[in-house]
């Protein structure tokens, strides 16, 4: 990294600390917005409890700094893509209560509180996630800026659809189950699995789907919302890919080595379910360095990047962020 | 009515079980092509099930024949639907996976055939609905006919989210459990309409969501789809109002006198489950009364129609069909 490049990492006027608690001001403020209460009030209960219950918007921050980093103008980037951090998430917030369920994860805690189907029942939590996933196109859909054309608007929509369905989360959670040796009720296809050892390959293919997917749209829809170039849209591409490989190995490292005060969830669950994880296969001490690989790679690419130079600390510290949070 | 609109009714070289089997095939082929199986297998062998297990496909049927009323040509308008029509069938579909799961109704059979979560397990219905509905809005957004406006594709989008969502399908299905004794897991706020009757007014609102919404969206985008005018988009969506009430309480009618080789599946649920239906408000016969109302009504107003003469009977056919249907 020459001298200049590693300049655009750390601003001397960047506070990631503020920036964070800009744009979560902001996704706040749209979702309440976007999601004010309809009848059947139960069901907006139930759907409001769980989006705007408070969570990192880790994805919502990376689709606002994605469409900075390819945009001049901060101010017109934000408005451009507003509608897709919050639909983001929405579907983000979707996939928890229907992880959470009796029938898939079975957790009573999430962020600190009772999961959506400890207060609502599950048929009422099981609809509200439905009813989410509908709100997140439609948000997308119909709050569009006027500066974004409706050729882009339509091209992210549909990858959308693509990053949280059956290519991508919805089909990671699948696999995911496939390999859970415990926790859900399990057909004959799935027990064929339980022979097989999980390896990186595996392992790899499972997160790039389950959390990978939906963190790579985030980054790449921002970019794309904000116009950018073909280049561009690779390039983010491929940081969106980086960050979700490093939160998801994070993320198992917490589960390993959190407290429940801290996490705000159960830890220990993954050993307890036998899940896939990165601390599995490769146990604390490799999963560690690997994280730290990545986090090498991912600020060489963003410092090398054509991107706007305001933007790319905002960029780093979220890379950094994911890889050494306590939660 | 005039006897030259009420020729257009029946007209004489009209064969309604050849043109249900015209668009069933159409229908069947398009959603056979468009849910090619991808990894992870499992995941689509159980979207595929429910989907491809042969219903009745009215709602793809009314969407077409919509779109043949408010256009010249019917290869023009069928093709500019199909995608619509696969997106329809598609949201239906997830709908009953999760409406049959065991916090919801509980129900063992459909269509004849074991519900999908007692084939698949539980974990992977409630993940196949969620995948089917990323994939029905998927389909609509990117299977779009050239002859289809960018504009329109994406106003039918929109449409598609509110008709399944919160505001119309979810949300009726939520209402529908608020006035339901048993069989789901009830919330205080569940338990506090115990003492309410349930009228005309409410059973309306009920269904007007829970099922009319999506019949609705048929009707209408299909004619949007097709460049449709004002008046005949409200024509339209009037007539399936009509049509979605009147599938409804014949539904209900079915439950009470149907018998489950028919029916294929099990009559005298919503009695048992206390479900807020029209025979259990206005008894038997006058449901069958509101009924023929109905059909009148339905028929005056797509006879005096601007439509394509051609296509009326198709619409006409389909009011009879959904009143008097044996399943």
């Amino acid at each position: 990294m020459s001298s200049i490049k590693a300049s655009k990492l750390s601003s001397a006027t960047f506070d990631f600390e503020q920036y964070v608690l800009d744009c979560k001001t902001q996704i706040e403020h749209s979702l309440d917005l976007w999601m004010k209460p309809h009848e059947p009030e139960i069901l907006w209960e139930s759907m409001r409890y769980s989006v705007l219950s408070g969570g990192k918007r880790l994805r919502a921050i990376l689709c606002m700094a994605a469409a900075e980093a390819c945009s001049k103008d901060r101010e017109t980037a934000r408005k451009a893509v507003m509608p897709c951090a919050a639909a983001i998430e929405i579907v983000h917030a979707m996939s928890l209560i229907h992880d959470d369920l009796p029938c898939m994860d079975n957790d009573d805690l999430r962020r600190g509180k009772p999961t959506n189907h400890k207060v609502f029942g599950e048929a009422l939590a099981l609809l509200a996630g439905d009813a989410l996933l509908m709100l997140a196109l439609e948000i997308l859909l119909d709050r569009s800026d006027a500066s974004v054309t409706p050729k882009n608007v339509m091209a992210v929509a549909s990858e959308l659809t693509r990053a949280a369905g059956a290519l991508g989360m919805v089909g990671g959670q699948v696999l995911d189950l496939s390999y859970t040796g415990q926790g859900i009720e399990r057909t004959n296809a799935f027990k064929a699995l339980d022979n097989i050892a999980i390896d990186e390959a595996i392992l790899g293919t499972i997160h790039k789907k389950k959390t990978g997917a939906m963190i790579r749209f985030s980054a790449w829809s921002g970019a794309k919302l904000a116009s950018a170039n073909e280049k561009q849209l690779s390039t983010i591409s491929e940081f969106g890919d980086i960050l979700g490989l490093a939160f998801q190995i994070a993320d198992d490292l917490l589960d390993v080595t959190g407290d429940v005060t801290t996490l705000g969830k159960t830890p220990g669950k993954d050993e307890a379910s036998q899940k896939a994880t990165w601390v599995r296969v490769f146990g604390v001490e490799k999963s560690q360095s690997r994280l730290e690989a990545l986090e090498k790679k991912g600020l060489e690419l963003i410092s090398a990047a054509d991107f706007n130079a305001d933007a790319v600390p905002a960029l780093a510290a979220i890379l950094n962020y994911a890889i050494h949070r306590k939660n």
